[in-house]
């Protein structure tokens, strides 16, 4: 399988860890999503992505595009270890944590739109920072409040599962904007636990062969 | 079962298609996005559903949020008609082309992020449809082109699927923003064919008890 990534993609980071949580062995190519006024629009590239994002994965079958599309391929393609649970209202509810990260907190602060904040509507520094804060800010309240009812070691419960493959991502995201997390201990604990699996330690952008650090 | 919803939501419009194609009755009960400074902020709501958005449903075990995953879910729970093909790699296209609007295309239109553009951001009518039609032009491109590769009578194939459903909305949408969709056959064909149907045609947002029109 190949994987069409960038180092620091929320949305490749994701299928990262899905697929060292399954084992599966994969080849990197590597998207820069800022150099040649970004790599991601070639026309290379669009024909495999029409909407031009990260990540994209290639295997015997053909192209596939979105993050959680990919991940519940891989889960049904893969069954082991299972990235959500049997009981269709549990599944649920890890369903919806994933897309409270995936639809309403991370496509508001992705790059095209900050581009779109200082290019076309020409806002300075601190007013971008106030934008992805106050994205973050709700989304984060949101999250921590409905962890505290789901969370045991990760996000729901004790297994790791789909919800946990957005939370890290986007901790990460967060921490690079300088959010404080002091006010999600929830958050802040499930990540931490996260983090000390070999499958999210090496999904990790600075672990990638992309990375510039 | 109970749908919390709002006659325009495109994600609630979601899931009131789905309930209507199972066949399965459920109580409407409105939540006005713009009375009282928003009845998705009041704390009962906002104990329902913590990231205060719309829709939610309940059921016997309880409440779930995100309209893609009460989708599923009730796709899973009530198995007809089927709202995904049945092998994984058709599943991955089609839940690709419905996350394409869910998390790249809607969320960035959504009510909050107008508010904070013309509030915060101080934004004047021009700049707000100026910021609504970029997204919408950039997401319509990419869905044109995949769907050119999918459609059949619908977005996958002959059969309606999770991507329709997510597709009928936006498509109200945008027409309520002035997206001129000449540029968009298969997209105008596809929504042609669902509204055909009487599941989407009483899913509308005109049809709703809560619609003021």
């Amino acid at each position: 399988m190949k994987l069409y990534s960038y180092w620091r993609s929320s949305a490749a980071y994701r299928v990262r860890i899905a697929l060292n949580l399954k084992q599966l062995s994969f080849e990197t190519i590597p998207v820069h999503l800022l150099k040649d006024g970004g790599q991601q629009h070639s026309s290379a590239y669009q024909a495999l992505n029409p909407a031009e994002l990260v990540p994209t994965l290639v295997d015997e079958q053909g192209s596939l595009s979105q993050s959680l599309a990919i991940i519940e391929y891989l889960d049904e393609t893969y069954p082991e270890p299972r990235l959500l649970p049997q009981e269709p209202f549990a599944r649920a509810k890890v369903r919806a944590l994933a897309l409270d990260i995936a639809c309403d907190l991370h496509p508001l602060n992705n790059l095209r739109v900050l581009q779109y904040l200082t290019g076309e509507l020409a806002l300075d520094e601190a007013q971008k920072l106030r934008w992805i804060q106050h994205w973050l800010t709700l989304g984060f309240n949101a999250l921590e409040q409905k962890l505290q009812q789901t969370a045991g070691q990760y996000c729901y419960g004790d297994e790791v599962s789909l919800a946990d493959l957005c939370l890290v991502p986007q901790v990460y995201n967060a921490l690079r904007f300088k959010l404080d997390l002091a006010a999600y201990p929830t958050i802040s604990r499930v990540n931490h636990n996260c983090l000390q699996l070999a499958a999210f330690a090496l999904a990790a952008p600075e672990q990638q062969v992309d990375a510039q650090v």
